[in-house]
């Protein structure tokens, strides 16, 4: 991963700019930069919630080179992207394939935020190395700039690792199907049936991927049916 | 694709809900409903920005029924997750991977987004077929609520599409619950322990997302299984 600073190129909002420190605490980044910016008060710490701290740190400077200095890659998000090969100044990736470039970096990685009415000017996005567009409704596809920046610091966190529980091992659902199959028997389910049935279940599962836990549990219903009926049957 | 349906629960702040308006224009879903919220005013309407005509047409209701009326998969979003598999209720899967579940759905999904400060409540959650969270820093995985809309709106809008079989409907799916729940009955499962797995199966079903076909070969199964019980038993 690199070391991310988020770098937000002349913001007028000050609400803003601290909805974008709450979303750089919610995925891990803090360092923030602040090119002319409008007054960051009170309204800024308020939407900062436990960003705070990051807004705190956060340094203003005067001009875009100084907030880029050192950075080893310079990616500027824009809402308007072309399919023309010609306007190549405007040709982008998503935030999706840009974490994916970025995640074996190592260095600095700044990451521009343009103004929240005209984005980032024409010379800016000619200091960028790499350009980034969010998929958006052709009818309205400018993002609010913290939105924005959530969703690519989102996939830039996501690139990682994620975090699901224990899941239930092949064995054990292989248990899970045989106990399927002995309730259709109990029930004196239709034989023709029962191999598609089978089926059925086996797809139902392995798309539900169940915990151990689920797996479990479900074992056990079916089993309790099963013993309820036979033993009913005596 | 579902028809979408964005469902605030409880909002108080009436900045958020602008902002979430803006995220749906952002990403073509234009249905939004509002659960018992805080009046909506100018500033509403202000972060909405062109969003304002999806604030606009937006419904309030005074109760969590209301707003899923007709819905046929509920998804929730959870800040909070968990690792540990008795903790069931909090089970999720990240917006990538529930917007590939949902991506070739027929019908209506709902999603919920709770309060800004306590989430959705336990009961709330028990209506979750599908918990949703985002992944993100331990020290501070709460996300503001537009952050939250946006991303998961970014995942599903971003989504391919893929094709799959007509899937069972919301009232389909109550009727296998409740032939779950019947069986548990029959088979005189534990009465303490019937709520969680009554979950359990709602959670697996949920994300299974079965199909009609799949739908009644389930239901099948599990009254035929009920049956059987009664019968033996008289």
């Amino acid at each position: 991963m690199p070391e991310t600073r988020v770098v937000l190129v002349g913001p007028k909002n000050e609400g803003n700019i601290g909805a974008v420190a709450r979303a750089m605490k919610n995925f891990g980044v803090s360092t923030l930069v602040l090119v002319d910016p409008c007054p960051v008060g009170d309204e800024a710490y308020k939407r900062a919630m436990h960003g705070a701290d990051v807004l705190a740190r956060s340094r203003t400077v005067g001009s875009l080179d100084e907030a880029l200095r050192d950075a080893d890659l310079v990616a500027g998000t824009t809402g308007i992207t072309t399919k023309s090969e010609k306007r190549f100044r405007r040709i982008s990736v998503t935030p999706r394939d840009f974490a994916a470039r970025v995640a074996a970096m190592d260095g600095t990685l700044a990451i521009l935020f343009g103004r929240e009415d005209f984005g980032l000017l024409e010379e800016e996005l000619e200091r960028c190395d790499i350009l980034v567009s969010i998929p958006a409704a052709e009818r309205y596809p400018v993002l609010n700039i913290s939105h924005a920046a959530a969703i690519v610091l989102y996939e830039m966190f996501e690139g990682g690792e994620t975090h699901r529980p224990r899941e239930a091992s092949g064995a054990e659902k292989e248990h899970l199907h045989s106990a399927f199959r002995e309730l259709l028997i109990a029930t004196n389910y239709p034989r023709h049936l029962r191999g598609r049935t089978n089926i059925m279940f086996r797809r139902l599962i392995g798309r539900a991927v169940p915990s151990k836990w689920e797996f479990h549990t479900l074992m056990g219903v079916l089993t309790r049916a099963t013993k309820t009926i036979r033993r009913g049957k005596k």
